[in-house]
C-alpha cells in the first residue's frame, strides 16, 4: 500500500517538500491508514501535519467513541486535531436534505475553513474502491461522461493519494502494522443505495474481474481527462460564439455535436443556474435551428430569435416601479442589478449621466411607447423605438430595458446608452451607471 | 414499443424508402419482435424484408427447433428466409476461441455476406438490455470510453432499431401481440460472465433505478459521440504531426494529455497492429519526451529519437541477401515489400531506374560501408553514408534502407532515390521500384 500511495503523490503531484496536509480522520481503516502513511513520509517531504475529525452527532454514544479515538491516536502521533461538531440531523432536516449529503456539505465546509486558516491542503481517505462504488451509483442513476470520472485524485486543495489502493489493500496494511480502528456501524445499513453497491453488485463484478476497482480506475481517470479535454474545448467553441446580446446560433452549430451539447449544457449552468438534461439539450438545440423558446426554470427561458441564442429572464413582472436618480440608487429588476455611483474615470463612457439631474424628477423605469431619444453626437431626435431598432436589440431584451428619463426625455437607455440631454460636460460632474446580472458568473 | 421503434428509426435515419432489410432472426422474443415490427412497416417504408438464421449446431435437437420455428415463421409471414449452418463448436476449438466469440464471427460473416449479396442492411435484435449488459461487461474487463460506448445503433450496414427498447417492453409486446417465440435453453447458464450481470448485477441496479437500461443507454450515446469527436480530433493531430519518417513528437505533445494519448493508441493499432493497454502509452508517451524504444510486439518497436516517433519492425535479420533485379522482381524483407514494376508514368521519378541494368548484375542487398552514391543531377559523388546523413535519414531506418546496386555503385536507394548511374534515359526504358508496407494501413 505504502508503494501505491508514494506512486499515488508522485502521478498527480500531490505534496511539495514543506506542504502543510491536514489529514480528514473518521476513525476508520482508511483514515487511520492514510493518517499512518502521512506521518510515516513526514520527514522525507518535511510536512506540517495536522488532522481534522467532523463529529457529525449522528450515532451518540459511537459517535463520541469515534471522536476519542481519534483524539487519542493523534496525542499517539504528536499530531494536533481539530475537532468540529455539527447536528448533521437538524440542518439536514431544517435544509430538506439527505443526512448523507448534508454531511458532506457540512465535512467539506470544515475542510474548506481549516484549509484557508492553515494554508494546507486536506486529504481524503477515499480509495480505489470507493471510486469503484460512486462510478456504479452515478452510472445507475444516469451519469454522462462527467460521472464516470467518479472521485478525482486532486481536486483544488483536495488530495486523495489512497485512491489508487483498495479496501482489502488498507485492511491488510492496518493489520500488518497492528493499527487499530474504529468501525462505523452505519455502515452496513444507513445508505441503502450505496451498500446495495458495495454488498451486492462490486462483489458480483469482482467474481468476474478481481481487479474490478483497478479497471473503474483505469476508466475514470480516462473520463476525467477527456472531460477536461471536452471542457477546454467547449469553453473555446462559447467563447468564439459569444456576441452582443447572447451567443451566435450558427457559429455553436460549427462544432462537432459533441461540443454543441456540451456547450449548451454549460451554458444552461452559467446563465441561469440550470442542470439541463438530454432532452432539454435537445429541445434548445433543436431552437438553435428553427427559432423558438423552451422554459428552463421558473425564472429563465432559453429563447433563439434573429440567429441568436439567450437566456431570459421569464418573469412575468416586466414593468419596472419608477425609481428616483439619487446618490447611492440600487435595484434589482429582471435578474440584473443597477447601480448608480460616481464615475471617477476621465473617459467618456456612454454609461455616464449628468449629475445634475440628481434629486430632480430624473426616474428609472421600462420604456414608454412615447419615449424620444437624441443621439449625443448627431443631436438628432427619434422614437425610442426606432432608435433600439436600429441597433437591433431583440424584442424581448426591449421591454426589459431599464431608461433613466425626465417625463419622455431619455437621458439614458440600458443597451444605447447616454443621450444628448443625459450627458455629462466632464468627468467632475458624471454619474455612472452599472448594470450586472444578479446571478453569479452572468 | 412499436413507438420507441419508428422513434430510433428516425432519429438515427435507419431507413429509407425502398431499403432492402435482412431481419438477423434467432427465433427469440426479441428477433421475434424485431420481425414482426419490420412486417407491420413495410408497407410504410416499401421495403424489400429477408431473414436470416444463422444455425450454430450448438444445442443438438433444440438447434433445430429453433431452425424449423424461424421456417415457419417466415412461412406465415410470407418472408423469404436464409438458413445458414456453422459447426461453431469444432471452429472454436480450431482457432482457439471461446464458442460465443466463434458464434458471434460466424454471424457477423454470414451478415456481412448476405447484404453484400442483396445489398440490403442488416438488423439485429440488440435491446437496451443488451447494451446495459455490454456496457457493465465491459467497465468490468477494464474499457475506456470506447468500451463505454456499448452497442452502437448504427454501425456499417448493421442497424439495431430495438436499441431503446427493454426486454420487459420486448417480452410485453409479443404478449400484447400473442407472438410465439423459442427460448435458448443455454441462455441461463452458458456463458458465466454475461450471465451473472444478467441475473444478479442488473437487477441490484433496477432496485436502485428501474430505469437503469435507459441511463446506461444515454451514458453510452453520450461516450459514443464523444469517442467520435475524440477521434476527429485524434485524426488531425495524427496527420499535423506526420512527418517524412514518422511523427513529430512535438508536434504530437503540444496536443491535450487526451488527444495524445488516444493518437498513441491508435498509431500503434495503424502501424504495429497493436492494441496498446494504458501502461504502453504512457511509456510511448515517455520516450516521445525523453528518447528510447518499447518493445511493442515480437515484430515492433515504438522508437522516439531525434524527436521523431517511429513504428519499426524489430526483426533481427537485418542482412538482405542478395535479389537480382528482373522484371518481376518481388520481395518482403523488414515488413515492407518491394516491387519491380514497368514504370508507364511520362514524369520523371526518383524511384525509376534504367532498365538496361535488367538481367546484369544489378543486385537488391543493404548498403555496405564503401558504397557511393553520385547526386543525378549535380553529378557529384559521395559515400552513401555521408548522403544519408545530410537527409537526415534516421539511423535504424539507414540500417534497414535497401538499395540497388553493381557493385559499390549504388544506382537507387530506399528513401533517398535514384542516382546518377541508375537514372533511365526516357520512360520507355524505365523501371518502377515500389516499396509498401506488408501490413495493413501502414
Amino acid at each position: 500500500m505504502n508503494n501505491k500511495f508514494i506512486r499515488t503523490v508522485e502521478k498527480y503531484n500531490m505534496l511539495q517538500n514543506g506542504d502543510s496536509v491536514i489529514v480528514a480522520l473518521s476513525g476508520g481503516a482508511d483514515s487511520v491508514a492514510l493518517l499512518d502513511t502521512f506521518n510515516s513520509i513526514k520527514e522525507k517531504y518535511n510536512l506540517a501535519l495536522y488532522a481534522v475529525h467532523v463529529n457529525h452527532g449522528l450515532r451518540g454514544e459511537e459517535s463520541q467513541r469515534d471522536e476519542n479515538f481519534c483524539k487519542s491516536l493523534c496525542e499517539k502521533y504528536g499530531i494536533k486535531l481539530f475537532v468540529r461538531h455539527e447536528n448533521v440531523a437538524e440542518l439536514a432536516k431544517k435544509n430538506k436534505i439527505s443526512e448523507e449529503l448534508c454531511g458532506r456539505n457540512v465535512r467539506y465546509t470544515v475542510f474548506e475553513e481549516l484549509s484557508k486558516e492553515l494554508s494546507a491542503k486536506v486529504a481524503t481517505a477515499h480509495t480505489a474502491s470507493d471510486n469503484a462504488e460512486t462510478l456504479l451509483f452515478n452510472i445507475t442513476r444516469g451519469a454522462s461522461l462527467g460521472g464516470v470520472s467518479a472521485i478525482p485524485p486532486v481536486r483544488g486543495y483536495i488530495i486523495r493519494p489512497l485512491i489508487e489502493c483498495t479496501r482489502a489493500e488498507i485492511e491488510q496494511y492496518c493489520s500488518e502494522k497492528n493499527l487499530e480502528y474504529v468501525t462505523d456501524s452505519t455502515n452496513l445499513t444507513d445508505d441503502y443505495t450505496r451498500n446495495k453497491i458495495r454488498h451486492n453488485v462490486i462483489p458480483a463484478l469482482k467474481e468476474i474481474n478481481p481487479a474490478f476497482e483497478n479497471s473503474a480506475l483505469r476508466l475514470s481517470e480516462n473520463a476525467r481527462e477527456i472531460s477536461d479535454y471536452l471542457s477546454d474545448m467547449t469553453d473555446k467553441a462559447i467563447s468564439e460564439s459569444k456576441c452582443n446580446y447572447g451567443y451566435d446560433c450558427k457559429v455553436l452549430l460549427s462544432n462537432h455535436n459533441a461540443i454543441i451539447k456540451n456547450a449548451v449544457s454549460v451554458l444552461c449552468k452559467r446563465c441561469a443556474d440550470f442542470s439541463a438534461e438530454q432532452r432539454h439539450i435537445e429541445l434548445i438545440i433543436d431552437i438553435m435551428k428553427n427559432g423558438g423558446a423552451v422554459n428552463l426554470t421558473e425564472k429563465y427561458s432559453a429563447v433563439s430569435k434573429q440567429g441568436i441564442l439567450r437566456f431570459v429572464f421569464s418573469n412575468e413582472e416586466n414593468q419596472l416601479e419608477e425609481i428616483k436618480l439619487c446618490k447611492n440608487t440600487e435595484f434589482e429588476f429582471c435578474g440584473k442589478i443597477y447601480r448608480v455611483k460616481k464615475d471617477n474615470s476621465d473617459k467618456e463612457n456612454k454609461n455616464s449621466v449628468n449629475a445634475d439631474f440628481l434629486n430632480k424628477n430624473a426616474v428609472f423605469r421600462t420604456r414608454q411607447s412615447n419615449d424620444l431619444f437624441t443621439y449625443p453626437r448627431r443631436k438628432i431626435t427619434k422614437p425610442l423605438r426606432k432608435v433600439m431598432n436600429e441597433m437591433k436589440i431583440p424584442s424581448e431584451q426591449r421591454e426589459k430595458s431599464v431608461v433613466l428619463a425626465v417625463d419622455n426625455v431619455i437621458l439614458w437607455c440600458e443597451g444605447v446608452g447616454v443621450s444628448a440631454q443625459g450627458t455629462a460636460y466632464n468627468s467632475d460632474n458624471a454619474l455612472k451607471i452599472d448594470v450586472s446580472f444578479s446571478d453569479k458568473d452572468k
